[in-house]
């Protein structure tokens, strides 16, 4: 591969999963029970990535069980208080929980991220979602999900409100004049008074302006309406593509769309997510990989595909192909694109229902690739080199030792080859990604006309 | 004073706020300018509290802006992740947060109380409270506060499924038997099906049960809902009572309406708060506590004594006593029992306002106490004799001078006296209060019938 060092870094994220991506690590030797809640195997899997100079870490997210707790770990412990423990075990790396704009209020949830980016120092990412299905609705009072349209609807709505929260501090607001006993300007935090289809919500908030402005904006949806939310809210999007050509259709989509509402699409980097199942040789990567697939209970996965493709498990067989009357894209709410990719891989690929269990088994429609660690390195830089992404969302199969791999010998010929940081030069997860803190929308310029909060400071003269 | 080397010891808990419970303590010149955001400040407080082997830190919270930003450090950082924070940087201390059931959803608020309960190793503390106030409903699209009563149904609904969904995971539900492929029990999951006043709530959780059953269940409303909600749920109470005679009935008012309803009034540790200000002699102590009165701003403190009046500042007079034609308790929504302790010292005391401002300054309406070390001791081994605490909720006016002190020297003299542990002698937060761990009610025999959730263990058999 020709190596160019004066080009861009690319960036890596490591997206966390108790004992690995793959549905079946959990039940290899070395694997922990109860790593799932186990906050000294998180810490663990940060620092190794910390180790690897990895932009972020990543949790996924949803507020309900999801799939069968018998078939692999379930449960998973909340993000943003997860996150909050990583923080403390980490001292650079960008920390990205997921949240659902569905089923939260913003004033709760921009206050939380918002703590969090100032017990991190400025290293907190937030994963827009929308959450889909009629499983988590029953959680919060509800028959069914809101359709797709309107949760895009709030979430966007949701992403202004709390963008005005953590601007209703000016960050010059707290003075602590000892002297004149005056601890915060009262007009510099203001009430941001928004009255919406979806919220109203005074403000201001309760926590200063976090130390990144807003924390990284991260999102997660490739449907028509997850890719315009994208284009005018993220700063970064993790997408699953299958093939290089999709990686490339996707990647110019969204830039586009970026620039068409205004946006320099530079400030979007885009990281599709890569299974990497490492070997000393392509040999013993394959054979790990088919060591994984052998464990994958196909009475789990077939009952989990058939719920994603809205049919009845009998209607399922294991050795034959997909039937022909399953739902549209357009008949699905919820995961659309993802939908979409899987049924396409197994029409392209004529795979049975077992071989596209096996296929689906380490990254639910993330890209498998297995091979040696150059390898992998050099499918990382050809998607980069070919305008596919801007970095990579790392999903080992199995955790932490697919991570340690990685880590130990995949980064260090990325770094080699000019392609990923050595060191970080960077404070804060926008600094990482090489994104700007974003300017205070609410106090641009010094207002003292109105809209300010408590006693001005006359007064108190 | 006597010593009683073979009686139980009594609790103590670290009520912590930025630079103190003094409103002008960050007026200072030690004090820092904002501690109330600085996660160093408040990982140094927790150890200093552990180092005295107390209970358990505590944190308020309203979902709010609360006072004045120009006043005193009004921010705060989210409790559920600042506590997290907190419990990597110690080992045995408990952690307890408060979070309003007004203001959030029973899914998303047991999980994270769950969530540190698993990150702390058991430590976790949940302090109930309904929050009170017009300008908090307003950051939750509503025109004002829910009625005291209605937020109090809502609580106790609120705490119902609460524990339900801590429930929802049978303790041995996790068996990781890697040779057959089953992690959990899909019978030692189940649904909780919740449908209430307030509440449809699904489940299952989607964090494994807590290590402590269920937080320890903590409430600090000393209202007539306010007592009767605790006598029913609450485990620890906080509660501000200015003599003793009022502490000692109130001790036995909330006692006896546990053991009404069934309960061992045991199970429920009454802890009245108290600021201690302590010199190396009285006349110091006091000339502390006259340097802090005097770094007040006056208008600051009107203002706010007004807002809890109701009534506009202009009615108040700083060197006259409170007008006589204020509202009575059944008036007021929420921090009633509060409203009532203050205008009774007013009256009681003959004091102006400005007097009264003074004596609120150190601790919004809970007891001062200047003096000694030794006489601190007294003062807390006096109230636990008399039958008013079974400990103490530790505000320090300064923080963290005020707490090193308390540790430092009175601590000590609480030990000698065989009122204090020297060790931690348990692991959890339950453990350092003497209460059970609780029994799971949705699980107490086997049930392999119905409700459970997924496949069934012979499915995959």
């Amino acid at each position: 591969m020709s190596r160019k060092p004066d080009r861009k870094p690319l960036h890596l994220n490591a997206f966390l999963m108790s004992t690995g991506h793959h549905e079946a690590s959990w039940r290899l030797p070395e694997s922990p029970a109860e790593a799932n809640s186990d906050i000294e195997h998180y810490k663990n899997l940060a620092r190794i990535a910390e180790r690897g100079r990895l932009d972020s870490l990543f949790l996924a997210d949803s507020p309900v069980l999801m799939g069968d707790p018998g078939r692999r770990p379930a449960a998973k412990l909340e993000p943003t208080v997860l996150l909050t423990a990583l923080a403390g075990a980490t001292e650079h790396i960008g920390l990205i929980a997921t949240a659902s704009t569905s089923y939260n209020e913003p004033y709760n949830l921009a206050r939380r991220f918002a703590s969090l980016d100032h017990i991190s120092g400025g290293r907190a990412g937030w994963n827009i979602v929308t959450t889909a299905g009629a499983d988590a609705a029953r959680n919060f009072g509800l028959d069914d999900t809101p359709l797709h349209r309107d949760r895009y609807r709030r979430a966007a709505e949701f992403v202004e409100v709390s963008t005005k929260l953590w601007d209703s501090w000016a960050d010059d607001a707290v003075i602590a004049d000892k002297e004149r006993g005056v601890h915060a300007l009262a007009e510099r935090v203001r009430r941001i008074e928004h009255t919406g289809e979806y919220f109203r919500v005074d403000g201001p908030l309760n926590v200063q302006r976090p130390p990144q402005g807003y924390p990284l904006l991260v999102q997660a949806g490739s449907s028509e309406d997850g890719k315009d939310f994208a284009a005018r809210y993220a700063e970064a999007v993790f997408t699953a593509q299958q093939t290089l050509e999709e990686g490339i259709a996707f990647y110019k989509d969204v830039k586009q769309r970026a620039e068409a509402v205004g946006r320099n699409p530079d400030g979007i980097k885009i990281l599709p997510g890569i299974v990497p199942v490492i070997g000393d040789t392509e040999a013993e990567a394959h054979s790990l990989d088919a060591e994984l697939e052998e464990l994958i209970v196909p009475e789990y996965a077939k009952r989990q595909l058939a719920q994603r493709l809205r049919i009845a498990p009998d209607d399922l067989d294991l050795d034959a192909q997909l039937p022909e009357d399953i739902p549209t894209e357009d008949e699905i709410e919820g995961a659309k694109s993802r939908y979409t990719l899987i049924v396409e891989l197994a029409r392209r690929e004529k795979l049975t229902v077992r071989q596209l269990i096996g296929r689906l088994g380490g990254g639910r429609g993330h890209r498998t690739f297995a091979g040696t660690a150059e390898q992998v390195a050099d499918t990382i830089e050809h998607w980069y080199d070919s305008g596919a992404a801007d970095g990579f969302n790392i999903m080992p199969a199995v955790l932490p030792s697919g991570l340690e791999v990685f880590v130990d010998r995949v980064v260090p010929i990325l770094q080699e080859r000019g392609l990923f940081r050595t060191e970080y030069t960077a404070r804060t997860l926008r600094g990482h990604y090489g994104l700007p803190r974003p300017a205070n929308r609410l106090f641009e310029t010094v207002d003292h006309s109105e809209g300010h909060f408590g006693i001005g400071l006359a007064e108190v003269r």
